[in-house]
C-alpha cells in the first residue's frame, strides 16, 4: 500500500469528475489539484448555487448541471453524495462513463453501497468502493479544505469477485491518487469495514444525536442552562450532532445490522454502569475510567488527534502554560 | 451579580489557601494573581511533587504539608479536591480557620458537598458552595493556566438558611473574585445545580467513558483498527473519557439521583431511535438530526464554543479557506 508522503509528480488521472461537491468532494478537488495528480477536475452538484461556490474556490474546473455529462470522459468518478442517492446517481451516469474508467466513492458505509451502486457499472469500468475517514461537522461547498485528508485514513474495499490485471492497476492507481491527497490508504473487506465504523462513527454520532435531542427535551432544565453550562462536557456531543442530517440518515439506514449489534452492546455496558452507580461500586467505576485513559493516549501517539487541552475555543488565541516555557 | 470584565484592580481577599492543586486550583492561582486580587496563595496538596510544580510554576506562593497549616489566617479558603474526601477536609481544617473567613468549593455537585462540609463549619465562617464550570480533559499541577475560566459560567449557590449581612457580604465577595478571574457568576439552588450539571456533564461523561469502554472490549474489532478509524467520530468520546478517574468517580457516587434520572430519559430515546433504525424510519432520524444543529448554533452564539472545524489537529497550524479570505 503506498504511504503518505511518497514523492508524487505525475498526474495520475488526466480528468477527475466529483458528483456532489460538500465537505468532501470539495475538499477532494483542492487536495488533487495541490498536488498536481489531476488535469482537470469536473464536477457536478444538484444546486446551481453550489456550482457557482465550488468554481468561485476553485474546488472544481468546470461545472456541469448533469452527473451523466460531468462523467463524460472522465478517468476517476468519485461519487460524493450522501450514501441514499448512490444508486440513483449510478443509473444516471452509467451510458456516460468511459470503458476503462475508475468509479469510486466516498460512503460512509460499504455493503450497502456495493449493493446499490454494482448493478449499474458497465462493463470494463472498474468500481473500487472507497471511504476517506475524515470529516468536520461542517458541510456544504464552503466547508471543503485541502488538508482534511492530511494523516488520517482511507480505507478501499475492492471488490473480491473482480481479480483481472486491469482491475488491480487501477486499485494501485486509486492507492496512489488518495496517498497524494495525504491519507494513509488501507484496504478491508467490506463488511469488515461496515462493523469497524459501527464503533468509531456510527453509534458516537447515534449517541449524541440522542443526547443533545434529550437535553432539548427536558422540561426542569431549560434551554438558555443547557448552553450556558455545556462547556463541562455537553458542548463537545453538540458538534457531533451538528453533521449534515440527510448523510447521517442515510447512513443509518444502511449500516442498520451492524449499528445495532454495536448499540446493543453499548446498552448492556451502560446497564452495568448504571447499576454501578446506583449501588455505590467506586471500584467498578474507577476502573473503567482508568482503562479508558490508555485508549486515548494510543490515538494520541498514532496522531489522529492531538493533546492540547480542549476548552472550546480558536487554539491559536490561546497560550496555553507549556507553551510558555 | 457582577459582570465579567467590569474593571477591578483592589485586593479582594488578602490571602487565600488552595487545597488542591490540580487543573482547577493551579488555575485559580494563576487567574487570582493576574488579576490582582490577592495578595498571598497559600496552597496545600497531598504529594510533594504536587506541591514543588505548583510552587515552581507559581500557581502558589507558599506550599504547606498539611490542609489546617495551609489554611491558617486564610481570608478566602478554596477547597479544590475531589469530591469524595471533601467531608474529612473540612474536618480537618476546622480548628485552624480565621473567624470570617470565606470558604468555598469547586466542585461539580453541590447536594452532596453541603451534607458533607456543612457539619463542619465553625460559626463565624461563611460557606458558600461554588462550582467554576471549566475544565480540560487534563489534569494535575501542570495543567492548570490562568484562561481557563474566561467567559466561563461559575455558579454560587449560596445557603438558604445563612441570612446574614455578613454572609451577603461574603457571597458578594466572591462573586466579584470570580468575576475577576474571568467567570460570568450565576446563583442558583444547588439541587437545581445537580439537575442541571446531570445532563449537561455527568451523563454525557458517563456515556463516553461507557462507548470507549465498549469499544475496548470488542473481539470483532481490533484496537488498532478503533484507534486508526477514530478520527470520524469516537475520537472526541476518548478526549472526554481521559478525564480524571478519581474526581469523576466521585460525581457519580455524589449526584446519584439526577444522573439516573437523566440516564433514565437517555434511554426512552435511545430505544426510540434503536427502533427507527430497525424498522427504517428515515424520517424520524431526519427531524432529530436536524432539530440538534439549533442546540450547537445557541452554544456557539452564546460564545460557549467556536465554529471553527475540529478536524483533531492544532488549529494554529491549519488555515481553513474562510480564514484564507
Amino acid at each position: 500500500m503506498t504511504k503518505r508522503n511518497e514523492k508524487i509528480s505525475d498526474v495520475i488521472f488526466e480528468r477527475v469528475a466529483l458528483i456532489g461537491l460538500g465537505l468532501i468532494g470539495g475538499s477532494i478537488g483542492l487536495a488533487a489539484k495541490r498536488a498536481g495528480i489531476v488535469s482537470h477536475v469536473a464536477g457536478y452538484a444538484r444546486s446551481k448555487e453550489t456550482r457557482d461556490v465550488a468554481l468561485e474556490r476553485g474546488l472544481i474546473d468546470s461545472a456541469y448541471d448533469s452527473a451523466a455529462a460531468a462523467v463524460k470522459d472522465a478517468d476517476l468518478v468519485v461519487l460524493c453524495t450522501p450514501v441514499g442517492v448512490l444508486g440513483d446517481v449510478a443509473a444516471d451516469i452509467k451510458e456516460s462513463l468511459k470503458p476503462g474508467a475508475v468509479l469510486t466513492d466516498v460512503g460512509s458505509v460499504k455493503m450497502a453501497v456495493v449493493d446499490a451502486v454494482m448493478p449499474h457499472v458497465p462493463e470494463g469500468v472498474h468500481f473500487i468502493p472507497g471511504h476517506p475517514v475524515a470529516g468536520t461537522e461542517h458541510s456544504g461547498p464552503h466547508a471543503g479544505f485541502a488538508e482534511l485528508f492530511t494523516d488520517r485514513w482511507c480505507i478501499l474495499t475492492p471488490l473480491a469477485a473482480q481479480s483481472s490485471d486491469a482491475y488491480s492497476k487501477a486499485v494501485n492507481d486509486l492507492d496512489t491518487f488518495w496517498a497524494a491527497c495525504g491519507s494513509n490508504v488501507d484496504r478491508m473487506d467490506p463488511k469488515h469495514h461496515d462493523l469497524v465504523l459501527a464503533i468509531t462513527s456510527h453509534v458516537p454520532h447515534l449517541i449524541a444525536y440522542n443526547i443533545v435531542g434529550t437535553a432539548d427535551d427536558l422540561e426542569t432544565v431549560t434551554k438558555s442552562e443547557v448552553v450556558k453550562y455545556s462547556a463541562s462536557g455537553f458542548r463537545d456531543f453538540t458538534r457531533i450532532a451538528a453533521s449534515d442530517p440527510t448523510m447521517w440518515r442515510d447512513i443509518f439506514l444502511n449500516n442498520k445490522d451492524a449499528v445495532l449489534e454495536m448499540l446493543t452492546r453499548f446498552n448492556e455496558d451502560l446497564s452495568a454502569l448504571q447499576r454501578a452507580i446506583r449501588w455505590g461500586d467506586g471500584d467498578a467505576l474507577f476502573n473503567l475510567f482508568t482503562r479508558t485513559r490508555d485508549i486515548r493516549r494510543s490515538i494520541i501517539e498514532a496522531g489522529q488527534d492531538s493533546d492540547e487541552p480542549d476548552f472550546g475555543r480558536s487554539h491559536a488565541h490561546f497560550v496555553t502554560p507549556e507553551d510558555e516555557n
